[in-house]
């Protein structure tokens, strides 16, 4: 019965990692169709399935709540954290299904800095997953909390940065500015959903402390 | 005092259907004006008193609360499932207010098939509420929930799909671009939060069971 | 011990206000910024520094809800308030900076009307918040979740038909409309926050009545 609890236990745990690794698998898809646009068709693909596994994940985490009496943490908060995490993804998925769809000839050098930093903080958010096995990690939680927030701060900088530019870049061409400006505002939403997350894990932190 | 405490629960219920219906109702004025904008002034005023009718029945929801000591679920959770349901309908009228409004002469027929899906979506939607009565319909709840996710996902594409396209189909026309975008979005958008109604009512059965 | 009690409680409420009034200054370093043009560089500039203020402000407020063990109002209703006032203030400052950002050379008049429903709507937020001190307001906190509601449905008004003035006076200029769009959206985003936040002390007079 206790080794049956400590395997669910641990089940929960494996699908959030799981999950987060192929988040940071689909973040650097989207970076390398950003770079080399030569390559998008082909990332935005791999994005798909990547995108498909995710949810797997995620229903594969709510069944596991249905049969499950005693979770590692509360039902809501499981809810919450898989939720965020797979807006994430999703997010990742549109932003390259765009370069895509819209037929980007072109991709701005802040739009590659802020896949960069999704990346970044995508990692901050995979180790804090991953701590919050032990409420004794709870100083490390906070840790990665702050850090998400700081490169949630830098995302938002290049975003408005970068669509600034645009206005001055394809002054004759507004077709493209709305095409890549929404490109900016999906990839700014997927580091704003990572935050979200944090904010979560924060709260978890806080109602087990 | 039994009794009472059943009608009170009946009457909750009863709020959430006659919400869905006149949401529903709304769904259906959209798609009519979309199809034919010789309606839209017409559709979008019956709208704009049904998106009246629904606040009002979240008013008397949230009224009903205060009077209610025994509620049929959490508190959180009724006002989780009517502020969502409630979102629903507020979209829906902003798209059709927005035919008007920008003085739409011509609708792709991706935002017309896209009211369809919105319409099989919210169809889902009131079953799932009838079947909140009772804890015993969980596995037809969670059917619902399904269905309304894979729904969601087929707006989702037409919605790419159709915006592609806007770039293709008025490629010198900006402005054009910019008004049936911001259609598309706001009927997405209005089947997110019936998305999020679903998502509340998988947590309600998961706290349930 | 008592004392200490009471202290904490008092500080969270402190915080709260502190972080209403910062904003209340925000919104009108907004205004001012889109009633003269010439101002929005110096307006920005104070407004960035209200903002990190008031994130300054949250994070005192999380720090205190690690340190407090009984708290006036639930950890998580804390959180959820600190965090939907806190996404305000941003909101104002991303409207401002866009201001500078997008090299703003005109401000049509319904933006300043939609500044005006911003202040009305955050003094209402500012006194709701000073009533969740004590839950004999109970009727005075809903009364202000009715007139931020009131507010709310007027700048939506606002809203559309600012936006739709737009696409007839610069038909011929759509990277201007899509500047000003943005700022319209941001503004009236701000404002939905402010109703999350009236939404949130709703829900917390439920559960405490």
């Amino acid at each position: 019965m206790f080794e049956r609890f400590f395997t669910k236990e641990n089940e929960f745990f494996q699908l959030f990692e799981r999950h987060a690794q192929a988040t940071r698998e689909a973040a650097q898809c989207m970076l390398e169709a950003a770079k080399d646009l030569s390559l998008k068709v082909e990332k935005a693909k791999r994005l798909q399935e990547l995108e498909h596994e995710c949810d797997r994940i995620t229903h594969e985490t709510v069944d596991l709540l249905h049969k499950t009496f005693i979770t590692p943490l509360d039902r809501d908060e499981i809810l919450a954290l898989i939720g965020k995490m797979d807006d994430v993804t999703d997010n990742i998925d549109a932003a390259a299904q765009r370069l895509v769809l819209f037929e980007i000839t072109e991709v701005p050098q802040d739009i590659v800095k802020l896949c960069e930093v999704l990346i970044a903080t995508q990692d901050e958010l995979t180790e804090m997953v991953g701590f919050l096995r032990n409420m004794k990690n709870r100083d490390k939680i906070l840790v990665c909390c702050m850090e998400i927030n700081r490169l949630e701060n830098q995302g938002d900088l290049l975003h408005r940065n970068g669509i600034a530019d645009l206005f001055r870049a394809y002054r004759n061409d507004p077709l493209t500015v709305i095409k890549l400006k929404e490109i900016y505002e999906i990839l700014e939403v997927a580091i704003d959903c990572i935050e979200d997350v944090a904010n979560v894990a924060e709260s978890i932190v806080l109602e087990h402390s």
